[in-house]
């Protein structure tokens, strides 16, 4: 076997993504292609207090890798989370997650692994993640839309780009009003996307069309309502569950259109557990966006479901994110 | 006097900037600070052939170029035009221009002026005269938004630079619907912010409310609805003309602030005839975008009006692009 040439220097060709969500820590070791090495999870909500959280995640990391072809291989850190900026690397009042205030996760996570930490919010994540590894590959102006139980999140690369806003708070599609004076929003405001086109907004749907329905139907039945449940009823046929989903998809098309209309993006791409609900959301979205996007891009934008794993997908754009860091000392 | 090295080269200092309007067509020799040397127009309606229009711009520029400074002085030409693309330099199906089709405005002016051309529509020039010369110096993201009789267009810039879009379309504000099934627009869609906000829409405002009125109207007694004639009667104290303004403003702010939601820029500036208007429209605007904004962005936009002249702005705008042309063969 050829020694290394030490006239030559060595790079490092792995990097750790870590996907912080409300419910979950997913972190992975990943290599320069993109390929998971090793992935591990734990419970975010067993840990009540930042410090102790973030010395059992740096524990758990350095475990992982210590497994997987060890320290010397990392190259960088990159992480997802709620309400974080990329600029302070601080989570910065996140609504649902159980530490309050600022906290300065990137230069926590700097300072305890030894690595250089880049962070981002989750939908700038989502975003970089089909842009590296999934359907917005190759593209330079895309829209990615989450969907899930608790909202309607959406980030856009222009000129490719992360579009972030001057503020770092871009890509508020879910609180671009929809119906004026519509439904009351969680945000405080009236007729917000958000408060149609979410997992809540679908039940809420549910409940008002059950409410008003002089037939029978089998979402009546249900022990809950969720995407879930509503999409299976709408499998047997059920006029009231099909009707939830029409309704959504409708408005939800609105919503794309007009986003539509003022970035003219190559692609827009669905994420989030509501893209299960399939063609039941889907073929109405379709009907209703092209109907309502301004006409000189009818029929030019290509609308896809995201091939990424949902479990997988945002670690892998956390690993996206960790290649571009070339400081230490990026958060003070 | 000292004699010019000759083993240094010498650079040129001026451009021509020329902003094609369905009524103007104006032009002007710029020089490297933004200082326009000198300034001409002509009509734009006087020509309905394509060719005879191009040589009667070329002629007249010329004309001009000779008279300050000369030919040599030149280094190259920047165009705004509606409809037209930056990448082909062609102005492609334009409305309400006199040409119909695609035409190869870059080619044709580049082949007979003998200069590098550079052409982009007015919405991205009016963005660029701003982040050039005007209110939106020194910004990375801003919105423009120019409001006048025909229509609303507006641009915005993406971390420094413009955002333009997969085909060329980005920034359709005035074709978002901000009124499910509303008023019909010009575009074939409804309830668009364009149907309601331009000088076209307050005039259909202005009969609405007319015909509605109880109370007699000084508004009737105007011989022709503008924005000018309606801003007068506001002055005067006419309440159902400062109503067709406050409810014109409600639907602006409205619309600016769902894009303001996705977007957070540093500043939306507003320029067009509808800027005239003044407190009439831009209070209750202001009111109904704080309204609707996304909570984390409230009180975090500046709202400005364009600090440049209406007749200076886009030339401006225009030879901002022509500092940016590398290559005389931009286009085929």
């Amino acid at each position: 076997m050829e020694k290394k040439d030490e006239s030559i220097d060595q790079i490092k060709t792995r990097v750790v993504g870590i996907d912080i969500r409300v419910d979950r820590t997913t972190f992975a070791v990943v290599d320069i292609r993109g390929e998971i090495v090793a992935q591990d999870y734990f419970l975010t909500s067993d840990y009540t207090d930042i410090n102790e959280y973030v010395a059992a995640l740096c524990e758990r990391v350095v475990a992982l890798v210590e497994e997987n072809g060890g320290y010397e291989t990392i190259r960088s850190v990159g992480v997802s989370a709620p309400s974080a900026s990329a600029v302070t690397g601080c989570i910065e009042n996140a609504a649902n997650l159980p530490w309050k205030g600022v906290i300065p996760l990137g230069a926590m996570l700097r300072d305890q692994l030894g690595l250089a930490v880049a962070v981002a919010n989750d939908a700038h994540i989502t975003a970089l993640s089909e842009k590296s590894y999934g359907s917005a590959h190759g593209m330079k102006d895309f829209v990615v839309i989450s969907i899930s139980h608790g909202g309607l999140g959406s980030c856009f690369f222009s000129n490719g780009q992360p579009h972030l806003g001057f503020n770092g708070f871009a890509g508020e599609l879910g609180h671009t009003c929809v119906e004026l004076n519509g439904r009351q929003c969680g945000c405080g405001n009236k007729g917000c996307l958000e408060a149609y086109c979410s997992e809540k907004g679908l039940i809420k749907t549910a409940e008002e069309l059950i409410a008003a329905s002089k037939e029978p139907t089998l979402l009546s039945e249900q022990q809950e309502l969720s995407i879930k449940t509503i999409a299976d009823c709408c499998y047997k046929g059920d006029k009231v569950a099909i009707e939830v989903f029409r309704k959504t998809g409708e408005i939800l098309g609105l919503g794309m259109a007009n986003y539509a209309s003022v970035l003219n993006p190559e692609a827009i791409i669905l994420t989030g557990d509501m893209t299960q609900a399939g063609k039941w959301l889907l073929k109405p979205m379709r009907a209703s966006f092209e109907e309502h996007v301004f006409h000189n891009i009818k029929n030019k934008t290509r609308i896809l479901v995201s091939i990424l794993k949902e479990g997988e997908r945002d670690v892998l754009g956390a690993s996206a994110l960790a290649w571009d860091v070339k400081e230490y000392s990026l958060f003070k």
